[in-house]
């Protein structure tokens, strides 16, 4: 197992009914909030009355619209209402977009010049104002860790801000939330809960028996629930199982001794850069190609040991197991009614070049990842997914 | 899936080395240390010299002599010296039993009253001074948890003090530090671990998936490693995978979602209140008897899957299964070199009434455990053991 550091100090209140704590808990920092959220959904389900009734004694402002891959220009205009208005506490009200946007505008808000520098350069994010979240989809794990994605529109750049100071202060899980979430999004977030997790199992490290143990209980409960949840939709047991699962799968816990770049994140990040797809559509079409492509001599012995522990695959022969695992996989995806290729989310072959430089330029897939990737291998994964 | 609230702010370094961090992080809180420790086998190894040198800086104080089953009159002690020189940082170097006291020591260096007072009543615990830990065995969780067990030897009780404002700022998880652990103490600190896990495993809630499996991925990871580590002491991959555990163990992690009183700790509790034997050992000889007594048709499906998810026992009737998972479990304790029955341990039968009385009184055993038992049971559990 390698050196590690794990510091995880989020408030989680997890379950039916927690968001009435926010009532005396953001009142710890302050009464001015700025409430952050997307497209309205929360005002359809109710959410929203419910949440402006709990912080009825709060001066409330609000930032809504937040695209489903978070843009600068909502950050800026975010911490622009942070300045104005001496904002105390965001509260960020749905999914990891809405999270992640609410994390670059707590620190924005503490920064003079544009935010973007703060992805670019993490050290000038410094401060940030405490983070309150009500998760209303689980995938991302935002609730629950220091991390946040960013897209520029102007240079179709979609990169990761990550500082211990963007750690939420106090998440509410509230598994019913997801009830009235469309089939498409259940599928899509199921699918990002996996590939997080296989991102962290899929290392060069075969010690931390514990943190690989602890991988597959979170992937075995992914593929249990997912289907239950889109089949009926209002199944506490798995939209619980499946949040609490989101949060666990990106909180530190599933790369504690390990490490290591991701390799089908950065490959799927470049895709919804240039073309806006939805990033766990992206992930299903990219991970089982990438899992074949990865798959060698050296790789065998981790993905059989997958489809055994996971999907209980009993082959003796290693290279007959991991291809059934992988199999399996891509079985799953397709049960839950994701794409499989990139022509279903309207890509075609025009810029896969480009995207394959981009994905090696900012990440350390060609470098640090399970198995280095080059620009060609990325281009050559691309037209696997065409 | 239970309600839950979920937060650990312990901030856990763990690996080799990282015990130099103390240099900076406790200066964050002051100068004033109190060092907290056991019977001086951390002056035998070295790992006494190696802390003052990185303390170099600090004005250091020292409480040594810390009992396996802490006491009370070595939390008063602590209390003492932490008043009179104005202590601003507690360090414990050692195991549970030092982690405990320190944590017993922190509150009642802001009490004016005897410090059994907060164990008796939490609420009168509101403050504490600030608790970090180097760990030397692993066994309690204490290292990353709020709990504290502690003995008053005047009352032979021993109860718990429990409250969020004693989770340790940070703990240094070294696991070369448990390589001249004695044979028993690593045999008895895995037992620990073990049943933290069984106690949370074994409760009346089936619908938190992923907790159970993350339990059932410590459970294995302490079968596998226990007796690796004592073979190979020095073996680091069994003990980082055994210490990760401990923390993991006992954090809430795996509790999530489900909740419920203990069952054989309280037991045990007893045992060593009256008799001084090391709670991993008394651990270690109730276990199996505890489930051989409360195992019954409501109960037999959860043995079954224990037995078939951790054992591996593919028997496809359910009785069967749950027998061979005890049989196993109690062979793995025999694996492990640690006593079988009371006797061993130097208890005979003549307190055996008082002291089920006393498990049923201090514990929520008949009120809220997996299997509710009265004093009438505990008794007949301890008889299996002599």
């Amino acid at each position: 197992m390698n050196n590690y550091s794990f510091c995880v100090p989020t408030d989680i209140r997890f379950g039916k009914g927690q968001v009435a704590c926010l009532a005396t808990e953001i009142a710890r920092f302050g009464k001015k909030v700025l409430m952050v959220y997307g497209g309205g959904s929360i005002k359809k389900t109710g959410l929203y009355d419910q949440i402006r009734e709990v912080l009825g004694e709060y001066e409330v402002y609000e930032l809504s619209g937040i695209e489903p891959n978070p843009k600068l220009s909502s950050v800026r205009a975010g911490a622009a209402i942070c300045k104005e208005k001496g904002i105390e506490a965001i509260l960020a009200v749905g999914g990891g977009s809405t999270i992640d946007a609410s994390k670059h505008i707590a620190c924005a808000a503490f920064y003079d010049g544009d935010p973007w520098d703060l992805v670019l350069d993490r050290s000038k994010a410094v401060k940030a104002l405490p983070i309150f979240t009500v998760l209303t989809i689980c995938a991302t794990g935002s609730e629950m860790n220091p991390g946040a994605v960013i897209s520029n529109e102007e240079t179709k750049e979609k990169l990761e801000i990550n500082s211990p100071i963007l750690y939420p202060t106090l998440s509410v899980c509230d598994p019913t939330y997801m009830y009235t979430l469309p089939r498409r999004q259940t599928a899509a977030g199921t699918a990002d809960i996996v590939s997080h997790i296989l991102e962290q199992y899929f290392q060069p490290c075969d010690d931390a028996y514990i943190t690989d143990r602890l991988s597959e209980a979170a992937l075995k409960t992914c593929f249990k629930y997912g289907p239950i949840a889109l089949e009926c939709p209002e199944n506490y047991e798995a939209r619980a199982n499946l949040m609490w699962t989101s949060s666990i799968a990106l909180n530190h816990l599933l790369t504690f001794g390990k490490g290591g770049a991701w390799s089908v994140h950065p490959i799927e990040h470049v895709l919804s850069a240039y073309y806006d797809i939805t990033h766990g559509e992206g992930l299903a079409i990219l991970t089982p190609r990438w899992m074949r492509y990865v798959l060698n001599d050296e790789t065998v012995h981790r993905f059989a040991m997958y489809a055994r522990n996971v999907w209980d695959v009993d082959a003796a022969d290693d290279r007959e197991a991991a291809l059934a695992g992988i199999e399996k996989t891509e079985k799953w995806f397709e049960e839950m009614g994701l794409p499989k290729t990139l022509g279903e989310v309207g890509i075609d072959d025009s810029c896969l070049d480009e995207m394959a430089k981009e994905a090696v330029r900012t990440s350390g897939i060609s470098s640090r990842a399970y198995v280095k990737l080059t620009q060609s291998d990325v281009r050559k994964i691309y037209e696997m997914c065409l």
